[in-house]
């Protein structure tokens, strides 16, 4: 079996990797890491993955060398915070190695926006270029041949893929997007702040990131892409209180208001994939309803008086948002069934 | 110490009338009717009240003209569904009684409307004419003068309040109003449905009622209003998993592109208002910040990237969302202090 | 591939078995019936389950004779509710069929104890006497001869699988035994009654069926079998705000107060057991660790101060508090490995 | 008006005290104090109490001194951590101010039973032996002229309410006592540690403090006190995923069989009592129904098999079980109406 390894393991997305690959019937999940938790045995830390991972698999050190001597392991997912993903997926990357990055780091085209947005330079501009941004259902076929896969952020899946096919097919205007979204707090990551104790969230719903949320780099990029012209986008994230979930309400002028061409084309980017879900005008989707998959639905409806599709998605922000996708281009990336593991 | 009533008092909303009702400094809660818990004692059918209301309070049956009947009783709260209200409205407004009406019943100024959006034609449409829809904070002095008061909805009160006086000041622009909102799920109401049993509704988080919210009908009547042009907007209301609060967030292109005006309008709107409050650029409402009040927090903020203000709001749905709101209402329509029994 | 079928698969034991025998590698789930659900697809039934099963999957009618007449179908799991079993278990079994029955209807030895406890008289006395109640960890071997097995409940399983060991060894007392559970609200089943909506549960915590709950009945039987004698507890359940979950706390006066003693009991009986979590004293069990698994934990400790061992146990409620545990047995009853379908 | 302050605001028993006395109508919160948050506005770092305490309301610092010397308030709280108190009430009291310790600090009538439970000597014995420990409703009269009144903590005030009276009156055994309970998580205080995270809490359940929580002290004192004998009990703590409440279930062998008798000796202990709620056998206490409120409500079952009483308990931790009865402390040392800001 191929073998796999997580660099910084230790905050949600990590978690949900490992969830993923431990069970993964075509690989293993061999390696680790992360500086905080070095030694320490996973089950110890994650008690929850007791009897489903190798009670001696331990923590190693997220050291970048030492890591791309490994050439034992075939696919590196890297999980680490933003900023720091470049110092390992360059070493790792020159030695031969697969490298599936969830951070922000590789997602961009262009250094230029990554430092609006990140507020730093970019610290490896030459990768930057090299590296594919994948939504599988979205990205035209040939990013295979990249060295390293940049996987997208949770609302970016959310928001682009359902408007990415509309745009494309110019059933949607690309002015007046207004994108509003809600995240279980699982989205925040394991962070030690008060924000995030459980008295804290527990009945709070809020917007935050106003007016500027960094994904609106990518997220605009892609819409860009797709259009063929710049798109400017409203996003408005919200936390909930609930553990999973992003649930994306999508208000766009309708550039040709007929609600069965959206659905048209709908159906001719997403025939026969199999994680999207494509519901029913009036059907909107539920975030309980996909917990724990790697599925986004996603559903539209026409407002006749404000001349709007009011386009909803709903996705596990750690699966489909996060591991889940990661999991699913590494199945695509190294020619496994699409779905494997994540059935 | 006047008297009050609340009719159809066994939902959420009418539990939270006895709440306010019962520690009311300057009423007493007299009467309580229900159809379905004729008989019943209070506190066995709201466990949460034992010691707080008297232990003989019992349900009275909601007969029209019996309720009317009672001299004794200075304002009458109406907490039917909807369609209900106008068989009690007018017998208990022919008597003398002061009415405050929380369905939408009397919300609307014209009975087109009415149809249009509750689908039946309106029962009373003299009354519908005499009635007044008050936002405290809002509507224009006058009132006090209606037989009748509407209490708003739930969902209106977080876009309108903040909206109106914008649009009164020229701030916003009436065109490209989206208003997304979160609500807890006490906004459904005690409904023996599948849909609000424990297992459905923890941790989902799903858009409804698109594109055409009842809601929508008294949103836009008050809006126009303070636009003097009409207004349309999109409303994307969703459910969250937790008991109370609204959390809207609308995204209206800037008239005038001053955050400062923007807050001064708010300033002039709502100053010395107890109920109000008014949160710096940058600092979001939060539901759980609000729960339990009477309060509404609200804050904006500007993009520059798309010409957009973005409103945030936040209010307890059965609170300032439904009876906080109508026991204002009362204070100020019986020359109470307008906090009383609300702090 | 073997086929499986499902009983009465609307409740929430009903989904749980959807889910573990859908993605089961070594059968099918070839049939759900529902009397209220005749003809309607499953994943309009059951969202979530959507490109999980197939489209085509529809609820058959639960017609004991109809089901019996399925020679293609090798288990049949009956998630019925109470008092219904038997109608379908008698001609399941006449025909053939492996049955699987995760209600109380065959748990005990005797329906003297089954009339006490479920107040009515035992519709297949023979049917009790041949079936069997398998704890697969706890059950002796033979079982598997029985032509019906008694999948336990939720509760009994959490108090009966760390406490046989220790009674088998004379490690605790058979008298004095208290045994308190909390439970997800899961556990109530999807009935629609008020107690369970979604803002009557929300930060709600409760002991309910006190003193005598249901079951007692197949706990205490249990208890006394591996004692040898006559054991009578305390079982206290309590309703927790979660959706899923069981932890139990069981005080037991200590036969013999040596905690080594008792950790080798359970090393004893469970080396090499898959699905059972021994943690070390002073760790205790967490619901959250074991969800959607099909593994229960324990730990114990031993208070000087009383003479007492307290142990802890966590399970999910619908996996191996039912639905798991229910498909464990049919993984050792058809010859599959133990853990097919439930890592 | 008469003034009071709160040492130690910054945790949730501290924000509770905030919410009870700035609406308290007999008292003013004149002086808030806290180590880490010093100089800023208390409606900064609690935006709930927006437009409920005064916007120039800020964070002295905690010095004892300074605060002994302010004669102008009349009571001082104290919520800080264990071992802190007595660096603040020995200068409180010698300056002849009223003082209540909501740590645990005075709870006990011994600094060798302390220093057993708390790991460190007692910093001041001499008051240790001065200080009452108060629940209302159980302590008997005179406690008024003790010079600084021990709050107990939130699991005692569960236990120790229902159990008193019963033990006094003979009515249930001094042995065997399993006091098992459920707490929500605000409990553990606003700490910022990992476990408390809210992701880490969600769906949780889980025993702790396992087999001698340091609240066993008081307990334990009281119970022996009103005995008239040692009691040690089995004390079994418990987090559950709710913000607030503790639900305690208490199994206890009968001495006197008979339930009409215990309720009798409920009903002659707490006539007339304005926060005891005894409710009907088969009625069992929700920690849902006495929520925000200063209520504790209590039931009790007999069970024939085992010849235990079931006494079952419900409390908001922070309000009955801290910060309210604090206040309900207050009211009566003060000579005020029991119930005042507290209904």
């Amino acid at each position: 079996m191929m073998k796999t390894a997580i660099v910084g393991a230790s905050g949600y997305s990590g978690e949900e990797l490992v969830r993923l690959l431990s069970r993964h019937p075509q690989v293993e999940l061999a390696l680790v890491s992360s500086r905080s938790l070095v030694g320490k045995p996973l089950v110890e830390v994650m008690p929850k993955f007791r009897g489903l991972v190798p009670a001696e698999l331990t923590f190693s050190d997220s050291d970048p060398e030492a890591l791309a001597a490994r050439s034992d392991i075939d696919v590196f997912f890297l999980a680490l915070p933003h900023g720091v993903a470049a110092e390992f997926a360059l070493p790792l990357v020159k030695a031969g190695h697969k490298v599936i990055d969830l951070s922000a780091d590789f997602r961009l085209g262009c250094p230029v926006r990554y430092e609006e947005f990140y507020g730093k330079a970019h610290p490896a501009p030459d990768m930057l270029d090299q590296a594919a941004y994948v939504i599988p259902e979205i990205t035209p076929a040939g990013w295979e041949s990249a060295p390293l896969i940049a996987s997208p952020g949770c609302y970016p899946t959310s928001v682009i893929a359902p408007l990415v096919p509309l745009l494309r097919a110019g059933i949607v205007s690309t002015k007046g997007i207004v994108a509003n979204a809600m995240s279980g707090v699982s989205g925040a990551g394991k962070k030690l702040a008060e924000a995030y104790l459980y008295c804290e969230r527990n009945e709070s719903a809020k917007a935050y990131g106003l007016p500027k949320h960094r994904h609106l780099s990518e997220i605009e990029e892609q819409l860009s892409t797709a259009a063929g012209s710049d798109v400017v986008i409203q996003f408005n994230p919200h936390l909930a209180p609930m553990q999973r979930g992003i649930a994306s309400t999508i208000t766009v002028p309708a550039a040709k208001p007929d609600l069965a061409a959206l659905y048209a084309a709908w159906n001719a980017a997403f025939a026969e994939r199999p994680f999207i879900g494509i519901l029913p005008s009036g059907t909107t989707p539920d975030t309980a309803h996909v917990s724990g998959t790697n599925r986004l639905d996603m559903s539209a409806v026409y407002d006749e008086r404000t001349g709007n599709f009011i386009i909803t998605s709903a996705e596990d922000n750690l699966v489909k948002g996060a591991s889940g996708q990661a999991v699913q281009i590494m199945n695509l990336w190294l020619g496994f069934n699409e779905t494997d593991g994540l059935l």
